[in-house]
């Protein structure tokens, strides 16, 4: 087997990564995970800012063939795109849905993540500790600033995920898995600004695909670096 | 001439919609805006939810022919992708500069623009009254927020794109205007969180994006509904 082409996936822990080991195992591919551990406040570690100046994860190395030119790829939804493009054989990235999959890899983080990262930073200042009355004082901003912005779009967004999941027979697409689906898993597992019971169809959906091979596969892979995502 | 292919872009003032006349501009498609003005409380108006549920604009429609059932089209990344594929000749879109312009693609609204918003929310909440000493002590928890999130990253990616803008002869990709350029305008256009004065390259690039004719004449049509963008 031929040790081309080489790809490499710069996977941290507890991440948007864990979906790119996801969709890897789906398309069959071969790689290699690179680990890298969060620091002590959670941080991804300064060594990501070697691979990219952003310092962020994923990113994946692809390399064609030993004559070529390694390359970069950086961002959750242009890494799928890049990946699916490349090596599906019309199982998550079909001809006739790519429309709507593009829409979704480009929806995760464009629209649907900010909201829910809004909540998931009130909620940790919320929780941290302040003196009576200030904490009470603090929550009340908190809670305006969640009010006028990040809780009302979590809600409209929730409320559209449904909808779509009821018309796509519990399915973001076409009634089956796709790349839209392992996308839409990592902002819908943390539940900030919403409570997941509120949301049926997003519940059993998620319960559903998380019994994929694919996802199990990916658990074991970060279980084996000592983390459980 | 024929009426088909038919370009329908619902466009809402002082919105990231501009971009994309701009950029259906430069791809010299003809295509019709339905404006929107903006509520009282700057927000979308109820209007938009008819067309498309999350109510966001732009959402460009688009119709092959008259046979055709008409495609809705969403998120920003998404329809420049959608239409750079229709419509680009090798202009802002050509093959070998494509996984780069895609990268941007996806990085405009999925990277950059999260921390801005957050600073732009933190802004405002700042500036709204509240009596001393609680002004005071609201200032105080929006720094640690800002402080502990979004200021770093607004500064880490601007410091990115300076490098970026340096390493590409004064553009994102290939040292000439292409769709990285015109999706970014937008996240860079308005100073929350930075100052200009600080990214010397960013500073010149947006000024000199905003001399081309696809911009000017973007800005016609913005002011010709009674809006400034």
């Amino acid at each position: 087997m031929s040790a081309f082409p080489k790809i490499k996936l710069h996977w941290l822990e507890k991440s948007r990564a864990l979906r790119v080991i996801w969709l890897l195992e789906e398309l069959g591919v071969k790689y290699e995970v690179i680990p890298y551990k969060r620091n002590e406040n959670f941080r991804a570690p300064e060594s990501l800012k070697k691979i990219h100046p952003l310092g962020k994860s994923p990113i994946v190395e692809f390399q064609q063939d030993e004559n070529a030119k390694p390359i970069m790829l950086a961002e959750s939804g242009h890494i799928f795109q890049w990946l699916l493009n490349k090596f599906d054989d019309g199982k998550l990235y079909d001809v006739k849905n790519r429309e709507q999959i593009d829409y979704y890899l480009h929806y995760a983080e464009g629209t649907l993540q900010p909201p829910l990262l809004f909540e998931f930073i009130f909620h940790k200042a919320r929780e941290a500790y302040a003196p009576w009355p200030i904490s009470s004082l603090k929550n009340m901003i908190i809670n305006k600033m969640s009010s006028g912005y990040s809780a009302g779009e979590v809600k409209t967004n929730l409320e559209f995920l449904e909808e779509e999941l009821k018309k796509n027979n519990g399915y973001f697409v076409d009634g089956k898995l796709t790349g839209a689906d392992i996308i839409l898993s990592f902002p819908l597992t943390n539940e900030f600004g919403f409570e997941m019971k509120d949301y049926p169809n997003v519940s059993e959906w998620l319960s559903n695909i998380q019994k994929s091979k694919g996802y199990e596969a990916a658990k074991e892979i970060a279980k084996s670096y000592g983390s459980d995502y």
